[in-house]
């Protein structure tokens, strides 16, 4: 994707989040409508199938040859992630949202050719946004974020994590993962994948593992976590497959490697 | 403690709080002097400590006959809950304070004779504060907080708790734990007991259990979620000592009972 493309897409896209976020925000108090998706935890409200309509309807008018792969069902059936493709969650952290009326985030990721070119997170009722573009760094609002930490001592960070990690379960041995949580300075839950990758990308926390994620959750994450120096795998350290589900482990580098020979290879099952 | 008492003690701790976080937020980016305490991970700086001299010299200035329990040596040595006690947590949240520069609260209860009658948690970095006199409802800012929902389902609940719940501990059987995180809705941990404490008091968390907490990182807590109608007890349903360590459980009183009685009497050891 050359710069003056990607800089077009990236102003619409803007546009779109920031409009999207108003919309949430002026309806925040409003009655929800939940739904259950998975499992009774699961959970999808009218806002999540309203702010993706908006993309999608939006994408297809001034981007009809782009594609989108979505949460709640208005985008694409992809197969291959050739040509220009948006990967959106119209609301990450939906049990947040719902129980919380904050700490979710509009999350949208634009790829080319399997590659991510543009992230935007944002925060919106704490009206933080988090964005970047491939090669060009990532910024919180105005500000460039610096790069990692390269100093960092694995004793010392502190690691983003839900608790069924911790719990019986298929693809872990849960006792070497709470060793992890012995080893390190502290761990964290705050319930929304694309907060917590955000957090890493400012070097609040310094890695985030999470058992299952789709494409929407993470497509924005990575790419903002790659521009100031972190690495996403999944906890086999293998590259994220941007069609299907997966395991997740985004982590600065500096430790990356250490947790993934010493834990997350240990414990897998 | 007679309500123009409570007026004049209220109305300095006010001043007093919103200027110590003027104070840490003018120096939240200087470097910063850490020492551990009683592990690598218990954390303290000169924060800590200037915030808890600035609390301790203008107390012993304006009241010269009230105690003070505080975290960083500052206070008094007491025995007994007997007249007017001022429990300080300086910096609550300390890992986050150092790591995040957020996520942490300064936290001042004031008791008299064993009784909650005042508390404040102040989200510094948000400027966020929480408020409560014990018999007049509990503040976030200048708004009353509503009293929890009466009609929380215990299997839609969200629990604040670490992650230690879940590894091999000397209070509990973490199997039980285990079961209590897969059946309630959600899980969080946010590094801070009086934010978590405020969580509780918005209704943001349901409830928030904790393995050891002293008196200072729950004494605020306690009188703001008193106000809201939660309960705070220890793990085993009994009332906290304000003098020693406890286990803490607060939560809406709703499921209190549910949680004590299903999954931390099972899990006790």
């Amino acid at each position: 994707m050359n710069t003056e493309v990607r800089e077009t897409i990236f102003q619409h896209a803007l546009e779109w989040v920031l409009e999207a976020g108003k919309m949430i925000k002026a309806h925040i108090n409003d009655p929800l409508t939940i739904d259950t998706k998975s499992n009774a935890n699961d959970l999808v409200t009218t806002m999540d199938r309203d702010i993706e309509a908006f993309f999608t309807s939006n994408i297809k008018q001034i981007f009809p040859d782009h594609f989108i792969l979505s949460e709640e069902g208005f985008g694409d059936q992809l197969d291959t992630m050739d040509g220009t493709v948006w990967i959106i969650d119209p609301i990450d952290g939906t049990m947040n949202f719902v129980h919380q009326k904050r700490n979710f985030a509009i999350s949208v990721g634009i790829y080319q050719d399997g590659i991510g070119e543009i992230g935007f997170i944002y925060n919106v009722m704490e009206d933080v946004l988090y964005s970047a573009k491939r090669g060009e760094g990532a910024y919180k609002g105005n500000k460039k974020l610096p790069a990692l930490n390269d100093n960092l001592n694995f004793h010392e960070s502190i690691i983003g994590l839900n608790h069924f990690w911790l719990c019986e379960n298929r693809l872990v041995d849960e006792r070497v993962m709470q060793q992890l949580v012995k080893d390190v300075r502290g761990t964290r839950t705050y319930g929304s994948a694309a907060l917590e990758f955000a957090s890493v990308a400012e070097g609040i926390l310094d890695g985030y593992l999470t058992l299952s994620l789709s494409p929407w959750d993470l497509a924005a994450g990575m790419v903002i976590v790659n521009e100031v120096g972190g690495m996403t795998t999944t906890i086999d350290g293998e590259k994220i497959n941007m069609l299907g589900n997966n395991s997740v482990f985004t982590c600065n580098s500096k430790i990356h490697q250490r947790i993934l020979e010493s834990y997350l290879q240990e414990a897998r099952k």
